[in-house]
């Protein structure tokens, strides 16, 4: 099967659409023909070398995808040949057929596409693990950094749908409006003070979605209330930060690192059967809309590539087969 | 009544004994006639001027002290005049009477005299709401600083009464042989690589419970299991460390940061409830078991926080009325 091939890390000429054998669905799994692949920031670093899949797992790249069902091995109870799937990957999305245990296997959200869907589950697993890692609840203020991004618009969304209130960051007069638009209550912008912002509009968050990291850390801890909880999800930011231990003991407050890609496959199939009954319905009736994907042609990969690192982008990008 | 002063704080000079307005209980209050008062780490801080007590709480040092209710204020339905106590307080223990809500107010526990049980209850609400904090359970692995202090003597002892496997740190043979015999599987140097020898010896901590601080901030994440919970409560090693995201990422970890004596009442009041009926029967049982405890009479306060802060203090300091 054709599938994108990266021989040495490096920059986007790096991958290459090359043949590899098409896996076999092993006991508890689905092989599934691929219609659309996700294109995540993760991809990128594991391009450049900097993100090793977990062991055992492919290294064809791609962490998400869409596709109708192509066989099944022994024991698995809910597909069959020719239903439509979304599936979350540790690892193979960018290929002809990819095989997923079923339980990483969730019917596409209604009323989206078949190409569509492939952009939407990473994100809304991201966010609805790390809303519960982070214990958020109704009336809790929530803080998400990044709000114009793929996770930052779905996040404002969820929390809102939680009955949150939600503060976003981000860079520019037009992301800011963005963030609104999809139903931030607040929206600051990060060359400025965003700390003494959240702080005066809302008192403080009790949780933050953070994908900066390090950069962030002090003030993140900063914008907390008492009890509040950090959850990092991402580094762009750098990896060692300054904690400021008083203080968070002064607010009892909590700092958590995670990721969706390196959690067992029995905890992924549990988020992926909550997001297929809490999110799906909320992207059913209007409490969540997606912004508009890019489509960019499986072949033509390293454009998606440099489009995602350009800055620039706005939305998902996804590969169609 | 007479009182512990500090007119300026300072060194142990600045502790006198004076006379101030005996307190009067309010709504939900009892008034106690104090038999013995608990001497913590924190009193000396507050002596010193680093730990003011929160809002509203009398300047008077104090955290914890046993004695017979001699008054009770409106709404006050479990004690009466004559009752034996033992109470957790926000301030206010180093005084001939102190008034505290009647839910941090506990029996004393059982086979224990008011003198000794003076120095019981905010250790082991500390230890208690800590292993909660960090989600303690049956099977974990366990690691714990200071393993032959207040805290670490019975943190050893509780958390494997709750059937953790439990590994502690100390700084020399003798307080090693105090942790081994208070029940530790394992005790390590801290002068020598104790993250590798936890490490090998249990494959990582899943829950530490941590008075050092930023010190031991990275050398604590490392020695952290996927999904590992770091509790720190103390900071006896600094207060602002390096956080390495990247790792606490990899593992899922968390690091949280509290102190017992900021929450609020109705907090504490839980779980003041909580040692009575779960820690009083492991006294009583002999599951876990008090270090011997040295008495000082309360005229010689200064006496106490000397030998405190000296080094050589091994066990509960309690100020004898």
């Amino acid at each position: 099967m054709r599938a994108v091939v990266v021989e040495t890390p490096g920059d986007v000429d790096a991958l290459t659409i090359g043949q590899i054998d098409t896996p076999v669905p092993g006991q508890g799994e689905v092989l599934v023909r691929t219609v659309a692949s996700g294109v995540n920031r993760a991809d990128v670093l594991q391009r450049q070398g900097h993100y090793p899949p977990p062991r055992g797992v492919t290294d064809t790249i791609g962490l998400e995808a869409s596709g109708v069902v192509a066989g099944v091995g022994d024991g698995v109870t809910r597909w069959k040949e020719g239903d439509e799937v979304v599936a979350l990957l540790a690892g193979g999305g960018y290929a002809e057929y990819f095989v997923v245990p079923e339980g990483q296997a969730i019917a596409p959200p209604p009323g989206v596409d078949l190409v569509s869907a492939a952009g939407v589950l990473e994100v809304a697993a991201t966010v609805l693990s790390n809303t519960r890692v982070g214990f958020l609840k109704a009336g809790d203020v929530f803080l998400v950094h990044g709000g114009a991004g793929g996770i930052g618009t779905f996040a404002i969304q969820y929390a809102k749908a939680l009955g949150a209130t939600v503060a976003a960051t981000a860079g520019s007069p037009e992301k800011l409006q963005h963030c609104l638009d999809f139903g931030a209550d607040y929206a600051f912008d990060y060359h400025e003070d965003w700390v003494a912002a959240v702080k005066d509009a809302t008192g403080g968050a009790d949780m933050i979605l953070d994908i900066i990291g390090a950069k962030y850390l002090e003030s993140n801890v900063k914008a907390l209330k008492k009890g509040g909880r950090l959850v990092v999800i991402g580094l762009q930011g750098g990896v060692k930060g300054t904690l400021n231990l008083g203080l968070l003991l002064n607010k009892a407050a909590t700092v958590t690192a995670t990721s969706l890609r390196f959690r067992p496959d029995k905890e992924k199939a549990s988020i992926c059967q909550a997001v297929e009954q809490e999110v799906w319905p909320m992207l059913g009736d209007g409490r969540i809309r997606l912004a508009p994907e890019t489509r960019i042609p499986f072949e033509e990969v390293r454009r998606a590539h440099e489009q995602l690192v350009g800055g620039g982008n706005v939305g998902k990008i996804v590969l169609v087969h």
